[in-house]
């Protein structure tokens, strides 16, 4: 069905951080459990309850359902006492996460009753269906070609970014391949040629070649063959460190796996990516791929993936071609604040008008400082590589866990599956077994249920998430505002805070320093033991009033990259040197409820008091 | 805690397939969700409800519930038109799957609430603390030694599957680092000798090189080194696709990946891979691992797992070691079944007295009819091999996703680790950063914590979990001797059933046959057809009375294993070359219920007419 998309209210879609819809959920979620119970009884009405009424007055009936309450005891107290209060409207400042969407959770937890396996279409009619629509839905998110695109939901998004470099790993070798199989489709081609080939050219040849393709697939890197011969795979200094276990287990190598330098405000520096491949060019040393991040793990911005395109396009005019792979695990869903009521990216000169039109911001001023023509850009750019990382499971406000992977060119799907007939079902085009075309196998049809049915709920344009998208923008706008130069006394000492960066996005990061303090060691101290008691570590779960998270820039990682901060802060380069690290705290904006400026206004005044308290524990304790 | 386990009364733990249970469900489910709401409401009492009640009665929250009522009416009418009915008491004879445990489906829906991320200890301490005790729990069940193995959860047996290749192949490289890092410690070893080192050998040196360890890992195959000199990777021809994929993915290559043929009863030979490991080791290539399957996907067959530790130790003793994985996705948790109530593996002649008191059997002609000796040596054995795949979605009866790994010997876990700040949670052992040590990376703590509440609710002995597996392989057993013979007459002509072999556990594949009919390919034809009305294809899926799964056994995979069951129906030799493929009906008898007498003639009846309809339609229509 399709729907006539009401004015959409965000308030309605959560369970609240203190339970508010509880009504609505509860009625959504046993209308559905009745539904389920209903298609139990009348499935083939003559057969007969099994369970009596006489084997429920059992002895042994009435102590197992006891014996289960009383599991059920323990698991919520464990669960109370042992979990994050990621719902807080504005206390919880930490990692990625926040409560999740209402129909997200019912969709789970309902289509978990029916447990559809989307391993195989036999096994899950209904969600294979609803996977596959969800991967086209992901694919028009990224301005794909429809038709030609395809994508699937996975475990996370390390499982699609090992996908992503199958992928780029396989399709690079398959020139190779030809060469043995079938050189007359690649005459006259180097081996370096065919190591530069365009991802569109050697699918075009594979086209041709459709009788053989089981033959070249079985010398591709598949076989083992090859995988020293495929070059470079180019990542920021930003990455997640899934690259490195993908580099490992695709057997590429961490010896492949090279990170290029970032600048002082955490994109790829792309003078320095152009450099490095001209210099493995010189080698003869060809380049698999580079990956541009789309919201990156430790600080949320966002790579210049249109100057990658571009690098590119430029390169390949003098013989060098790589493949593109962007992990957007974080930040994919944020294209949907660019996408009009049409799904059309939205001109830059139109953008105030359509989020005027659809209420996206409260507050306007914030969007301009938040928005610059890079970030724009990229987020245009992501329609031209290969692959793309997104998980629904991140700003898409689908519980854990759910990551997700598309595709420019459906082909290429060719590159990486199993069996040699290529089975689809009734014409509609969905793989009859799906995981012979991904990397998992067994898959939970409800995950597919819970982020079709929240996709369906909120479109992936300005009228649906883009409109959570912006409140999470403007909530972590008023946080870094908040933050900006604050200062907090304590027993006389003046502590300053100072972000790292402006956001590309909704990620705000920033360390606490005392005023006149040079030595990066006392600093990197006190932001970590003001994180252990801002987190799980020593501030009681339950009582603790603010939460945040850390992470370490260290040189073996970041290079120099965090040298003009930390010398805005008044350290010297030796003491950058000598200590090697900075410590960073890092506030994940994404509560729903932040950007509204009277509910800021009352957390801004409980946080500056709980973060004075947690600093005075972080200093006297 | 620890609880006094009553008398397990499997009828309490089941939603039922007619929902019989569905007020416990309930009041289980929304005391859950009560309990949640109250800890929001209780988090920083002072803070107000954000969604007040005016937000409630604005048009545009009215409009947007209302749009997500309109969705949930969608999903629930895609669930209840396109889902398989797993949960019917005794018509569901296909694919792997039931109803599952109310435990875990309750413990999953209200943990989701939660929303823990287990990939780091700080996104989940209650859930990951669950996940390191399932882990240990899955361990025991192996008769692992506690606090030397370890184990996790995974999100399918793929990627359980892919973790042991990574784990063998990062192994089996360690000795080529330690060669160039420190080659004292291998001092005098050939290449041959350092490709042949047990896993234990190599665990001890890696303990005196601790300070080293990173410099040798960056040496080993994580670097891209060495792959090609691993040697072979061999599998029985029963073989999950996974295993293709996994070769392919872990860039060991497929053609590394080897075929063992298997016997008539689709059993691993073991004296063709002892002659098959001495031909490779005659050419001076090393084994790199031997993948035994408890459970294959096709048959549930239990591979000889104690004849593969057997001809280990004999040649271990000739200077040959290999790995053994053992992929137990299917059968892992049947283990339990040879637990007793204190977790020990129960003497073969005890057996009977274990089961009596413990109620497991209700006829135990059919637990002798099921149980040999090699069988129970091949689980007996499982403890051991160095890592064994186990999907607690599969017969552990949870929802899915969720898979299983577990290890031997905890030391390993640094050969595939990342960060070389080994950091551990508070002594308690459980990693900050579980992602470092698993190819995933996000992951749901609600899937911790259903498999945890299960394993709780029922042990993984003979006291839980054993009693679902003897309910599950009896129902087998009464399948399979329904079955057997059974003819039935389709206008005059008879159709006769024959099982494929006699199943190791609750498996049956069977066939039908027409009188006198010697061409294979009609017969293949019936029972293609035969599927096709017995499966979403074309039964309509929610009137059908009769559900069975289909596979073929052809040449490619299989060779000739399935000759001499073709030859007992009547076919020639020749046929069989003309042909190359027998289609096999597929039975998984995972129904908690059809093991009573009761139920399963009500539904021998029912079926004796559906089958009849089936195949009246497979042959007429």
């Amino acid at each position: 069905m399709s729907y006539q998309i009401p004015e959409i209210d965000l308030k309605a879609l959560f369970l609240g951080h203190k339970g508010e819809n509880v009504d609505l959920f509860k009625e959504v979620l046993l209308k559905m459990v009745d539904e389920h119970v209903g298609w139990r009884q009348n499935y083939q009405t003559q057969d007969m309850p099994i369970i009596t009424p006489f084997d429920k007055s059992k002895q042994s009936f009435q102590d197992t359902s006891n014996h289960m309450r009383s599991v059920f005891n323990e698991l919520s107290s464990k669960l109370r006492s042992q979990s994050m209060p990621w719902h807080t409207a504005g206390r919880f400042w930490g990692h990625m996460n926040s409560e999740t969407l209402m129909p997200a959770i019912i969709a789970y937890s309902t289509a978990m009753l029916w447990n559809g396996n989307n391993v195989a279409y036999e096994s899950s009619p209904g969600t294979s269906q609803m996977e596959e629509e969800v991967g086209h839905q992901l694919c028009r998110m990224m301005s794909y070609t429809a038709g030609e695109s395809w994508g699937h939901i996975c475990a996370d998004g390390s499982i699609a970014n090992f996908e992503g470099l199958w992928y780029a790993r396989n399709m690079k070798s398959l020139p190779l391949a030809i060469k043995e199989v079938a050189p007359e489709y690649v005459d006259g081609k180097s081996e370096w040629e065919l190591l530069n080939m365009t991802t569109e050219e050697v699918l075009d040849i594979m086209d041709k070649l459709s009788e053989k393709m089981d033959e070249i697939k079985a010398k591709s890197a598949r076989s083992g063959r090859h995988l020293t011969k495929l070059g470079k795979w180019l990542i920021p200094q930003t990455k997640h460190y899934s690259w490195l276990k993908a580099g490992d287990i695709l057997g590429v190598g961490l010896d492949a796996v090279e990170a290029v330098d970032v600048d002082s405000t955490y994109h790829m520096d792309i003078e320095k990516l152009e450099a490095r491949i001209r210099e493995l060019a010189a080698q003869h040393v060809p380049v698999l791929g580079v990956v541009g991040v789309v919201g990156s793990t430790e600080e949320g911005q966002i790579d210049h993936i249109h100057k990658i395109v571009a690098l590119r396009e430029k390169l390949k005019k003098e013989g060098i071609y790589f493949y593109i792979h962007v992990d957007a695990a974080y930040g994919g869903y944020a294209r949907s604040i660019f996408l009009d009521e049409n799904d059309q990216f939205i001109d830059y000169d139109k953008i105030d008008e359509v989020y005027a039109r659809n209420r996206v911001f409260t507050d306007m001023k914030l969007k301009d400082e938040w928005l610059t023509e890079d970030v724009y850009n990229a987020f245009k750019a992501m329609s031209q590589v290969e692959s793309i990382t997104i998980d629904p499971h991140k700003m898409g406000y689908i519980p854990y866990a759910s990551g997700a992977i598309v595709i420019r060119d459906i082909r290429m799907r060719d590159a990486i599956s199993y069996f040699a007939t290529y089975v689809f079902e009734k014409g509609a085009d969905i793989p009859a077994l799906l995981g012979a075309y991904i990397m998992e196998g067994s898959k939970a049809g409800a995950t597919a249920a819970a982020v079709w049915t929240a996709h369906k709920v909120l479109p992936l344009n300005i009228t649906g998430y883009g409109k959570l998208m912006g409140a999470s923008i403007e909530g972590a706008y008023r946080f870094y505002n908040f933050l900006k130069d604050k200062k907090f006394y304590v027993n006389g000492k003046t502590i300053t805070a100072y972000p790292l960066t402006k956001p590309d996005f909704n990620m705000v990061d920033y360390v606490f320093n005392e005023e006149g303090n040079t030595d990066l060691e006392k600093m990197n101290k006190l932001n970590h033991d003001f994180f252990d008691y801002s987190s799980y570590v020593k501030g009681d779960l339950y009582s603790n009033k603010f939460f945040t998270s850390h992470t370490d820039f260290a040189i073996p990682d970041y290079g120099n990259s965090p040298l003009e901060y930390i010398q805005s802060l008044g350290f010297t380069k030796e003491e950058w040197d000598r200590v090697e690290k900075v410590t960073i705290l890092r506030a994940c904006a994404l509560s729903p409820y932040a950007h509204d400026p009277e509910v800021f206004e009352y957390y801004a005044a409980e946080l500056e008091q709980a973060i004075l308290e947690n600093l005075t524990h972080a200093m006297y304790e």
